[in-house]
């Protein structure tokens, strides 16, 4: 199998008011990706198919590991012997298989991914239970008053994590999420067709390498915010998160139960501050 | 349980390069809600959670029915006797689940959602096994040139998917899908934080009127397409997607291997067609 990249070209008419071209333009790849853990004992080694997400090709092994993180699979860097492509007989597909191995003494429970909260909540499901599910996977405490940065340096940061996308202009079609410090500085920028592996993406490049908890960091996500993408910053430990676009209702639960700064609608030099506002420099001090 | 709204206040701080206020907004509401199925002869029935999905409150049963269509549940609307809030002594969250009430004669497996496909897949996963458990799940012919709108209805329905929107405006953060005819006359709106929900609900809307296949419909989406919107669209037999945003490659894959027409940027009187040009008049005639 020729291994997928993360941009496909494509015939496409386009169409204004003056005149109908046809052209070849280049689309986001999507193909499934499917993450399977090896787990047990040296005498009885157990694979198991995880899940599969639609993403785009490209950091696959980070996307395996962030969503390991923050899905409540592992905690620590040494839980993972390490993450390979599919290498079985007769797979035709080994680029779009991802297999992490896990150290023999790790207690490895398909049923702690936290989006199986619901299968053990007694009284039905809703923002409260899903809350909780996210505070049984956060293991760090986040730090009180960092990061710290001010509104210029909040303001400047989508345009510096649009800068910093490699595909987005050719395709206009990849989410985009990074690390940066209270200075602005970008540490790393990943894409993807959905949001929130492109913040798996980034999270699991840090998590490999032994960066977790990113109690420095601030996460700049391209479009709205979610309860996953807060669950996710939550877990891998992000005290502060802004979004290009707006939250929704339980991304503003999640930061306030857990002391996080949510920052939404960032552009054009303006911003909404969510929760978490002792953390932005001249705000309610 | 107070039953969830669409929309909730939220204190926030907006802060400009001139000044910083603090201000209640109104935030797009985001709540789990679980899909209960119950099924079997009427000697032994059983109840199955299938999924919970982040939810904006609101049309529920719509949801609930679109969900079960589109994922290859239910085929036609026979097959379901009721949709129900949680009954449940016990159990407080009513609102956030809702169950299905199959007859008894529906052979309902589990295993056959569609984003199962790849747990059966010998060959491991990729676009391929993608597309065929999509067509496994079609059970409708596209028409051959229906709908069949020109440039100008074309450009004209993402604004009017916008207009129809009851809640965007107030809190920037809603999805829209809608169904139109080729006049760019509309027939349903309906918001979401989740884009595939938003098409899960207008399509849902049409199942329980019993109008699938929606033959004759244009979906048009207030975002990017991918696998999922076109995968939704084709098992509903919708023959014509435009979206405001790009498309995946395995939109496009879709669309092609159906038949079906994807329009994507379709934004300020232009848009891009990527597949199914015959649909659209003046092209390739």
């Amino acid at each position: 199998m020729k291994r997928p990249g993360p941009t496909t070209a494509a015939k496409v008419w386009k169409v204004t008011e003056d005149r109908t071209r046809e052209e070849t333009d280049q689309l986001a790849s999507e193909e499934p990706m499917e993450i399977r853990v090896e787990s047990g004992a040296k005498s009885h080694r157990e694979t198991t198919s995880l899940s599969v997400t639609m993403r785009t090709p490209g950091n696959d092994f980070e996307l395996a590991a962030g969503f390991l993180l923050t899905e409540g699979i592992v905690a620590r860097k040494k839980d993972l012997v390490r993450i390979e492509y599919c290498t079985d007989a007769g797979v035709d597909q080994e680029y779009n298989i991802v297999s992490a191995i896990l150290r023999p003494d790790v207690d490895f429970r398909a049923d702690r991914l936290s989006r199986h909260f619901y299968m053990t909540s007694s009284c039905g499901v809703c923002g409260k239970t899903a809350l909780e599910a996210v505070r049984v996977a956060v293991r760090h405490a986040f730090p009180e008053d960092r990061p710290h940065p001010d509104a210029k340096t909040i303001s400047a940061i989508p345009e510096r994590l649009r800068a910093g996308q490699e595909w987005f202009s050719e395709t206009g079609g990849l989410h985009a999420a990074g690390l940066f410090d209270d200075t602005g500085q970008v540490s790393s920028v990943r894409e993807d067709v959905g949001r929130h592996n492109a913040v798996d993406k980034v999270v699991g490049e840090a998590f490999l390498n032994d960066r977790i908890p990113l109690s420095d960091a601030i996460l700049a996500v391209s479009g709205r915010s979610s309860f996953e993408i807060l669950q996710k910053a939550a877990v891998a430990g992000i005290p502060f998160v802004i979004a290009v676009g707006a939250p929704s209702s339980l991304a503003v639960a999640i930061a306030e139960k857990f002391g996080m700064t949510l920052i939404g609608f960032a552009r054009r030099g303006r911003f909404n501050v969510y929760a978490g506002d002792r953390r932005v420099v001249g705000l309610n001090s």
